[in-house]
């Protein structure tokens, strides 16, 4: 907290602040402040201290540091937790531990890299060190487990949402899970769930986006934001922006229920209106899909008329 | 594994083993025997040595020890890997992060006595020490998370097959989750889901049976197979019969599918053909308990000859 506060004074001067300016209104010793400002430096923070001027910052880290994604991030709830971490086998598997001990809702688990990342049905989610932002977070939404997929469709929109607000970029959904920009894909949702029969208990909602990767990293079907506006771009600023959507359409979600979200979502489809071959496990569908459904499902128009709703599977876009 | 073969040994005969010969069959010295044997003592095995004649049990503890559970248990996976605990906060929350962490299907978590017992709902589970069986466990079932329910029936079936099989005493089953004997909870089932939108990573089955509660100390409502039989049981037989019923059963589930089980779950069920009241959320719907719908719903004609199906909730009986 006390370092936060720190680097609150020294963002708002691009000048030197004087030590004894800060380390009187935070009312600690100048001993103090500087332990505090070697921490920072240590995290990778480029300070320098010149005598008679004071501290200047002259570059942050590329870093999601909680203290900087809870800087200015104005939620009620979303990320006022976050736990971070360097390296991370898979920020889903973090999250759901600390939903089972009962962690609040907005609890947001990060990493600058995961060995596991996890991917809808056991895929591998390609997670580059610093390249990216992964994360995970918990959400108690009072709701019967059947309606989770509607929390994917919630958090595909807010992300759309922020990528238009911070990156002027328009994305487009996937469904169920996928982001794209320009038929690439761009990102992913994961959602799990530990529910008793009847009740949701807990759901951790995992996002795995590209920001910074370059082009010749990208798996096949890969784009990063950096490689569609040919500049490095802030992870910081997108991941607060992903934040307050999720939070703000989860409170309409939780007052005006799905009927909205639903709305939001037809608007940033891909996949209505198209051709599309849905696999589920062995089963295949192909025909148009016509909407999407109050509980999530997608619904396809077959050739013979008929009309099928889907829960879950992968769509292949038809030519 | 030593400890339990030195047990198997001291168990098959009534009367004295010399040292010499299980130290011989077990290709171990008759130092490290000595020092096994300290170790079963301390777990509360009275076991006597005397000079020329060898070791002889007197008695095992009354404690759900692993070594005595896996004891021909003779199961293909269910209880190979046991959790036992003293005391322990709740035993789905341990299931949890070990599903999570991987754990395989037949994991159990066994404990004498739980501090914040999980019964359905947030409610909490009276768990006295070394008078219950309170254990969960781990399964790894390829299906959609609305089978879940199943699983809960597959698992009350199971119990009270266990309990007529091993206690001569016919239970029933009230939809969706409790097991009673002459209309009182002799106990309940708490199934608890991880899963993505679509698709079940792991359930855990969590089952709190009431054994040698003494009938002061019991809720009301509640009855032990204690009060029913006026003696002591033992809940190392019962606990071993669940095991392999459940494991037969689940086996059955998935070989055939829901309606092996669902057939077997009618002839348990004291709701069916009865005026009940199903309560759910601020819901509450009124009729007769008509049957049990394929996927675990309960059916319910009401007095306007409505059919409806209720998928959570709790049933009072009506007289």
């Amino acid at each position: 907290m006390i370092q936060e506060k720190i680097l609150d004074f020294l963002k708002r001067k691009p000048d030197y602040v004087s030590g004894d300016q800060i380390s009187h209104r935070l009312g600690i010793t100048r001993q103090a402040l500087w332990k505090h400002i070697q921490i920072l430096k240590d995290s990778g923070y480029d300070i320098v201290a010149v005598p008679h001027l004071g501290y200047r910052l002259i570059s942050s880290p590329d870093r999601l540091m909680p203290l900087e994604v809870t800087r200015e991030l104005n939620t009620k709830f979303m990320g006022k937790k976050i736990y971070y971490f360097d390296t991370v086998s898979s920020t889903m598997d973090i999250a759901l531990q600390l939903g089972i001990k009962g962690s609040p809702e907005g609890t947001v688990v990060l990493a600058e890299t995961q060995t596991k990342g996890r991917g809808r049905l056991g895929r591998n989610w390609f997670s580059p060190k610093y390249k990216g932002i992964y994360l995970s977070l918990i959400l108690r939404p009072k709701i019967l487990p059947n309606q989770t997929p509607l929390l994917t469709l919630m958090s595909a929109v807010s992300i759309c949402e922020a990528v238009k607000e911070k990156m002027g970029l328009t994305t487009q959904i996937k469904w169920p899970n996928d982001i794209l920009i320009h038929h690439k894909k761009l990102g992913g949702i994961l959602t799990e769930l530990n529910a008793e029969t009847d009740l949701s208990r807990f759901v951790v909602i995992g996002i795995g986006l590209n920001v910074n990767n370059d082009k010749k990293t990208l798996p096949a079907g890969a784009t990063s934001l950096k490689e569609q506006r040919k500049e490095k771009m802030s992870r910081l600023d997108l991941l607060q922006e992903i934040l307050r959507k999720i939070e703000a359409n989860y409170l309409i979600f939780q007052k005006k229920g799905t009927k909205p979200i639903i709305d939001k979502w037809r608007d940033w489809s891909v996949s209505l209106g198209r051709r599309v071959r849905v696999i589920c496990q062995k089963e295949h569908i192909e025909g148009e899909a016509l909407d999407i459904d109050i509980d999530g499902g997608l619904l396809i128009r077959n050739d013979a008329g008929l009309t099928q709703k889907m829960m879950a599977g992968d769509v292949v876009h038809c030519r």
